[in-house]
This record gives C-alpha cells, structure tokens and sequence, in this order.
C-alpha cells in the first residue's frame, strides 16, 4: 500500500484525550480513532493488525477441531432470564424495539449458544463439539480510561466445547491450553499462564496474564517455570511458585486470555442434555475459551513500544516492510517505484512512502512511529552501489544490502 | 470438512415459525438458525457462504480503490442529533450506558465516518478518498418476516467516496456501478441496474435487483437492455425503457444494492470541508455504495433452489464438492478416505459425508437439500471402474469419471 493512498493521518503528538499509552500511541500513529469513551474506529493500518492477530486465533481454533460460526449480537431478554443474568450482569447493554421485546447486546454468548444447540445435541454419539465465533461484543463498562484494554466494544474470539463427561472435557482443556501458548508464540508476546478464581462458574480459570504496569491484575509470577498465580485467590503474602517451590514476584499483568470449565451450569438452566450410551440422560459438560484480539492489539502496544513508537512483532505488523525513497531525483523515484512493484510482484507485503512534500526526517519519524519491523531506504547515495538501507525497528544497525539480493528473500 | 464433524443438524421438514422460503430453507439445510424475529445465527455452512460473498464483494472494493476500516456499532447519541436522524430514522435501535450517555446501534454510518474524517481532510491534497466496512448492522424492522431479506440484524458492505467537486463524485459512481456488475457476474446472480428515488439525499439511486416473486419492489424491467425503473418514482402505466424506448414488464424484485450521491448533505451537517486549489474553502462531495451481503445470501436462496433444496453458484457454495461413499465395505470406505485426502492435499474444498449410520438415499436427499454445485458417489459399482459417479446439482444427468481424471483437475 502506498502512503499517498492512506488517508488515515499521523499526529506529531499523543492525543490529550487520551490517559492510558495504547490508546495514546494507537491514535497518534493512525491505527485506531476514538468515537467515543471505550469505543474505537479501526482505521485501515489498525484493522490488518487486528485481522492478523484474529487469524493466527482462526488458525488454532481450527486446528484444535474448532468449528466456527456467527452468532448474533442481539440476544433476546427471554434468554438472559434462563440464566439469571438479565438483572446479575452488571455491564449488559440493553435495548427495545419499538415493536415489543427487548434484548441485551451480547458481552458473551452462553445464552444463545446452549439454546441453539439443543436442536443439534440429543446423544453421545453428538458429542464433543467445540465451536467458536471471532465477533464484536458490548459490556457497558463504567470507567474505559485504557484504551483497547477495557473498550465497550471490542472484538473477542470465544470457543465454547461441550462434551459428555468432565474428563473428556478436562482433556479438552489440556488441548486448548497448548493451542493459548501457540497463539501468543506466533502473535510474539510473552504470556503467563496464571491460576485465578472460576468466578461463579468453578474454583479455577487460568488466565493468561502478560506481565505490564498498565495491567489490573497483580500476579505472584515465577520467571523459572513461567506461571503465576493471581492475587484474588492467595492471601496476603506471596505464595511459593505451586510447580518448583520457588519464590514468586508481585507484578502487575494483563489479562490476554481466560480459559475456564464452565461445567453443567448453563446446561442445566437450558436442559441441555443428551442421551448417554446407556440411554440415561445426563446434562452436557462445557469449557469456555475467551481470547480478547483487540485488548491484544493494546496489549501488544502497551509492551512494544518506545518512545519513538510502536515497534509490532513481524507476524502481526500491518506490513512488513516499510519502503522510503528519499529525495526527489528521477532515479530516486524510479527506482523506489520499481522496488515496490517488484516487492508486490513477489508478494511482499510493503506499505510505501511515495509522498513527495515530506522531507527525510519526517519520513523516518512517521517510519518509527507506525513500527513495521524492517525499514528501507533507497536514495541516491544506495543506489550508487545498487542497494537499499536496511534497518530494524528493534535495532539501531543500518546496514546496506544489494537490491538483487533483498528481492531474491521475497521469490515465493 | 466431514459432515461427520459438522455439529449443525439438517432438519427433515422446513421450520414452522419461518414464512420466507430463504430462510425455510437456510434453516432447513442447516446454514443459519433462528435466534428470534430478523436474528440468526450463522452455522458453519451459512458463515462460509457469507465469508465467500464477502470476499467477492471486498475484492472488487480494493480493485476499485477502496480502503477497509471498520467503524463500531455504539454511535454517540450526539452524532445522530447532528443530522438530525436520532429523532427522524425510524428504524433506530437505541441503549444508554448505566454511566451517563445514550448511543444507537448503527444503522449506517455516515455519522461516524464524516466526524472521523475531520481530522483526516483539510485540503484538496486529501481528496479524493475511498472508504469501506462490511460490518454488522442493525434496523429495528416492524415486520422481519423475510428470512435473511429484512432482519434486525444483517451483514453489509458500505463504502463512502469523498471527493473535491461533483464531477469527480459522477466519475466514481460510474466506477462503482462497474464494480457492482462485476460483484453479481462473481457471484453468479442476475442483477437489474434500476432507476429509483434518491430519498432525502439526491433526485435518484441506482439499485440493483434481482427478480423474485418474494420481493417488496415492483419493478419495470426491460429484458433487451438489462435496465429497469422502480415503480416508486414513475406513475400508473408501465413506462418505456429508458434506454431503447422499448415496452418495460412490470416484476416483483429484491433490491440487493444502492448506489446514490450523498452530495453534500453530511458534509454540510458535519462542516465537513477543505481547501481549495485557490484557497477557498468547499464542502466535501460525497457518494454512498451500499450492499447487503446477507441479504444476497438469502436473494440467492430464494433464486437458486429447487423442490429438493439449495443450488449454489460456484463461487458462493460452501463447498464445491460434496463427496458420499456408498456402503460399508472396507474397499468402499479406504477409497473414500483415500479421495477425500487426495482432494485436500490438492487445495480441494471438500464436504465428506463420511457418516456410516446414513443410507445412501438419505445422503443423496441431504445433498440436493445442501445444494453443492458437484456430487461425487464412491461405491462398490464405480471402483469396479476405478471411477467416481459425479452428478451436479444443476443437472440431472450422472456420468462416471476415472479417479485419476477427476483428480487432475484440482491440481493446483
């Protein structure tokens, strides 16, 4: 993509409305735009990160026999009421038709998953089934001061596993949280498996917990086995690590991911139940799976960044290379023109600075700002030798590669 | 995909509680499922045929010059004051936060997008810029009878254009009407380019509407010319055609998209402008593009289907292939593994009805029902051949093919 094509625009300085750093960053380098409080505009280099971060979860749901689908964001109050949580959820969205009824604006999608699946589950040969949807959800949070981080609306990817005994679901739960540490493996961020409350649901959930003073949660963190423990279930002092019998360290987190048995609950408040192999009928057993993608895209720029910028992991970068051509002499612009072209032509995935009235500070600047992984340059002074200048967001090393040479890591 | 793994039963008989064939039938097949009154849920045939419509539509978009964003769905009360539409559009969904505010669900977003650009165009430099979503929306419908043609909440594509004069703005509109041709000539379907009302915006619009008995506009259609004007603005008697002066047949339609100048209705609300080339300041001319593309899963539903069941186009189907083995016998069953396995690893989009407790008559019904463009039977008789029994959905007649040959062509 060309920059002359964006018409989403950088600011040279954070926005004032703005208190926590991803929103601050976000917003100055034109990835998102605030509408409102906790609620955000993806613009064109913030929406790629965002599809990136949402493909790499699509890529490991599926793999883990995940089957996706869209549910609604409108959710009848009938089904709220089945499950008590119509007048308990405190941060549910509600609106009414001008025709008669109302519904809540779903924050999760318990309440019509398990009544949609009652026309589908009836035996055990039905079960398991693990099915998820990557959507928009609403929670009418009371202070959204951070950002993507606690946004009103917000994207979320939820898989829910239903199954006929809790040890096919405990085996299930095994399953899921290797595909969580594949995830943030590939999206480039470090994340920390951490023992919190089940809330009403079970004593238990594991968080996954990336470690940020922006965080809300304070976790007893072993760097040795790399788990934790949240505060909300220990007591006063730091615990010993519950696999080596180490120290832990206090630190403040945030919480990427939240996985959880959600057992026979909303089972039996929908009577979803099945006929076992005996032909007794017994209620189907659940797990629940939350990934937040774009708290993750804050998250990503709450602890990749300096103060010059975003700097994203290469899996997530809305590009991956970043093309500048410096200064305005035909060759120049020649060149950059038949880089880019090339780069394309390959399927490289370059954004281009092709803008004539910027000068090469600006350019750089701006280049730091958006933080796609690899810079290059071609001016004069690189084509002499036939090269481009390459540089790393994460590095301070510029060195000179001949363009030949740069294109050849591109051949498909 | 085996349908052995697809948790997403297909129904006997059509559901009761649905008036539309589109959604009779989606239902029946097992592509959507209703929540309540104009909300459904998209089971995983459902959403991988509106993932396709989609990506069709957001191909011919980028090829136009479109840049994707994605705007949220909780509009600031103060931005629907401003055009006045808080009070005056009727179909609005509306819900306050429990913390002070009111937003409406977004129906549109030309409230959203001309605050959003404020900041992005101040000159003639900026101009002109080409802005899309395919985004879920939501319309508090009085009657949401229709199945997917008229829900509360629906998939849609729109792009907004931006331009510096009117001249620039009609240039673009002939570009998009292209874009639109092309998107139906994809996806397989007959759209009419037809006159109608501009509504509060401009003198006209141009819609594109599929013929069908099921839909809520009447039409004068000329067959010669592929052109039609909306009942809704000429008089009493069947007009000539616009462009051979031919006679017009009057037909029920379904208008699957709108295309029309916003001109500088919004811009003038929003005090949306920018510098001119001679320093004076103008207001922004705009065009608005939309498409619904769950509707047109439904508009397809409705066309393309037969007393058996869905037929879909190619580029749409959720599948291309729906492969059955027939029998028990271990030969049957390896051959049918075997084919199923070669076909993936070719890059093939397979349904395999793997499923052992079934007869063949019931797979073949459920075929037809499914209405994937190709049918391919592995039995007993055809490996005698070492052969496929293929038949398309489209067509009556049955022909044998020698695996070999079959395969060959999925060979990327």
């Amino acid at each position: 993509m060309r920059l002359s094509e964006l018409f989403a625009k950088t600011e040279r300085r954070p926005p004032k409305n703005e208190e926590s750093k991803n929103a601050k960053l976000l917003e100055q380098a034109g990835f998102i735009q605030k509408l409102s409080a906790g609620v955000y505009t993806f613009l064109p280099l913030g929406l790629r990160v965002l599809n990136k971060i949402e493909n790499i979860v699509r890529g490991e749901m599926n793999k883990a026999g995940g089957v996706e689908i869209l549910m609604p964001s409108l959710h009848p109050k009938e089904n709220w009421e089945i499950t008590g949580r119509w007048q308990a959820f405190d941060a549910l969205f509600k609106t009414k038709s001008n025709f008669g009824g109302e519904y809540a604006l779903g924050p999760t999608h318990e309440e019509v998953l398990y009544s949609l699946l009652k026309k589908h589950i009836s035996s055990y040969r039905d079960l398991p089934v693990y099915i998820y949807q990557i959507q928009t959800k609403f929670r009418d949070e009371k202070r959204p001061k951070a950002g993507l981080l606690r946004a009103r609306e917000f994207r979320m990817k939820d898989l829910y596993s239903f199954h006929a005994n809790d040890e096919d679901r405990d085996k299930y739960y095994e399953v899921m949280k290797k595909s969580y540490v594949e995830i943030f493996k590939k999206l480039g961020l470090a994340a920390i498996p951490t023992t919190a409350s089940g809330g009403t649901f079970s004593e238990l959930s594991l968080e996954f917990q990336v470690a940020s003073d922006a965080g809300e949660d304070t976790i007893y963190f072993c760097k040795k086995c790399n788990l934790a423990i949240n505060k909300e279930i220990v007591g006063l002092n730091s615990p010993k690590c519950s696999n080596c019998a180490g120290p832990t360290k206090e630190i403040k987190a945030i919480e990427a991911g939240n996985i959880f048995p959600l057992k026979e609950k909303y089972a039996n408040d929908f009577n979803l139940n099945f006929k076992g192999e005996a032909g007794k009928e017994k209620l189907v057993s659940a797990g629940c799976y939350g990934f937040g993608t774009s708290r993750v895209m804050g998250i990503i720029a709450e602890v990749m960044s300096d103060e010059k910028g975003l700097i994203w992991p290469n899996e997530v970068a809305p590009f991956t290379l970043h093309l500048i051509a410096v200064g305005e002499s035909p060759k120049v612009k020649k060149a950059g023109e038949k880089l880019y072209a090339d780069l394309i032509a390959r399927g490289g995935e370059a954004l281009y600075d092709d803008r004539a009235e910027r000068t090469a500070g600006e350019k750089f600047a701006e280049a730091d700002l958006l933080g796609i992984p690899l810079r290059a340059v071609v001016s004069e002074k690189t084509l002499e030798k036939d090269s481009v200048e390459l540089k790393e967001r994460n590095s301070e090393t510029i060195r000179l590669e001949v363009i030949k040479t740069f294109l050849e890591k591109y051949d498909k």
